[in-house]
């Protein structure tokens, strides 16, 4: 009446047998289970088990963005900053786009000064260009990007509330500089920023950019960036400059809304005079501003008409840094 | 060979009929069109045509709002505010809910004192309740509405771009007053403004409602309001307090998100000192703010959960009233 399967072990085995060799399976599997238990704190990296509560091997590609930060003969500044912004809370890895051409990375210098929070990727560029930050990079793992210039400071105050921000109008880029172009009777645009007069819609001034070297937006953009007219990008690297621009007409002309959110820092700083290099940054050319207003008119040509559109909306921390910077005189 | 139609017209009346009638038709319809074209003059309230370019007879519904203003026992206030608050760009209609049981509404006074930038209806209530204001008027147009208490003076400047602020956020109440509420270790919930502790979610403070007496909001809401369970009701009769923080209740419970947008005011003035009727308002009651503690915690339990969620979004305008008001020191 036994069964099949119990009828070999049984007969052929012995039931002393059979018992040995229960006690050795289940031996077997408890050690198995212990290894498992132990894995996840043998790491890829070595780095040594870290005293406070272990970190999430990997963050939402939601909850946290990558930095990608270009740089060109400011390597002090890059470290300085790098230092800072590798603590930023959500913040998930660095992408460092490596623009000195046939220089080394500090890449051996960076690991020798391990751990560090997050990983930091050195991407090593074939030519010096502006727009080689705007590359679809596959290391890019969230859904945001945060893009900052190698020469500025933005407080983990300022970027932690920024990103929140994003979180809310993620199709937009919300970031920290804006800038405006306005038209003129001859039909001519200008591109500046406050000192400009207002475009006339109302009180108050206007702006229809905010620049990416200190703001988040969605990586999707990058996707989006390399589908653009073959002219986007002789424009750009014709100027060096510009991409910036070039990106507020892309994220303008998908979202039929001001491209940009503005929200207003509280600690923004520009480090560029305290590099050793001497090198002091495209801005300060005499044609920069020229170039700009020079590059506005061309990607309304390019792209058959303008698509930047106005906004006046100041976004501020409620309750930051002042816990009553809201207080009024009612 | 004619078809049936012109048999009868040509045997029956002749051509020369024919012609006289055609031409009777064709003045008479040129009578009526000269009429028609005069028409837009008459208007039903028979005020005189204004002397600069007339107003279009109605604004686009999502173009202009309608000003809700409840009074009680302030009339003089009510009135000062109302020949502010008359002239208000976007504004479509006034309607006063007129508390004051058993008196004379202004209207005669008002009329005498025409002509109006805008219709103002008199809304003459049975009770004095707080919440006679949320009523779903038949008298609104506009999809939106600006709801004021009868001490508060708001700038202009501050309620167009209000207004312009709430056409983006339609769903949300758009507005100068920010409060919230605080939950404790024993479960109870505490109301309160930014004297009270942080809510301890990241830095700064948080607000989880905008008070209804200085805001734009959606006119759906008021719809909504009816249906409302009676619990409701029975509380804000029996404080004849928190209509504001059932109306939060209910926006956030429809948008599971924060239920307002605060916008910082530039110039926001409360004008309660300055009544002749010696009547100071309910605010200044001892119980006041114990009573609105009370009705958050009873909301929640008539609501069977908290629905208010926080924010810390402060929205002010770019470049106004200081065209730098964004520098930095970058």
């Amino acid at each position: 009446r036994c069964f099949h399967f119990c009828k070999l072990p049984g007969r052929v085995m012995g039931i002393r047998l059979l018992r040995f060799t229960s006690v050795v399976i289940i031996v077997l599997l408890l050690v198995a289970g212990a290894l498992t238990a132990l894995l996840p704190t043998i790491k890829d990296d070595k780095l040594p088990n870290s005293r406070r509560e272990p970190k999430p091997q990997t963050q939402s590609a939601l909850d946290s963005f990558t930095l990608i930060m270009q740089t060109y003969n400011r390597t002090d500044l890059l470290l300085k900053l790098l230092n800072h912004y590798q603590a930023i809370p959500h913040l998930h890895k660095v992408i460092v786009v490596w623009n000195n051409i046939g220089e080394k990375t500090p890449e051996e210098m960076w690991n020798s000064l391990g751990p560090h929070p997050v990983p930091v990727v050195f991407k090593v560029q074939a030519v010096n260009r502006m727009r080689n930050r705007l590359q679809n990079f596959p290391d890019l793992e969230t859904k945001a990007v945060l893009m900052m210039d190698d020469d500025t400071l933005v407080s983990a105050h300022d970027l932690a509330f920024a990103f929140s921000v994003w979180q809310q109008f993620p199709e937009h880029i919300v970031g920290f500089v804006p800038r405006k172009h306005i038209s003129t009777p001859s039909g001519v645009y200008s591109y500046g920023s406050f000192e400009l007069q207002n475009p006339g819609l109302g009180n108050g001034d206007q702006y229809s950019m905010v620049l990416i070297g200190a703001a988040f937006f969605h990586s999707g953009y990058l996707e989006d960036f390399q589908q653009q007219p073959e002219a986007v990008y002789a424009l750009i690297d014709e100027t060096q400059n510009c991409d910036d621009i070039a990106m507020n007409f892309l994220v303008a002309k998908h979202t039929g809304k001001p491209s940009g959110v503005f929200v207003k820092p509280v600690d923004i700083r520009n480090l560029e005079k305290d590099t050793n290099s001497g090198y002091s940054g495209m801005w300060h050319r005499a044609e920069h501003l020229l170039q700009r207003s020079y590059c506005v008119n061309k990607l309304v040509n390019i792209y058959d008409g303008m698509p930047l559109k106005y906004s006046n909306i100041m976004i501020s921390q409620f309750g930051f840094p002042n816990y009553a910077n809201h207080k009024n005189k009612m």
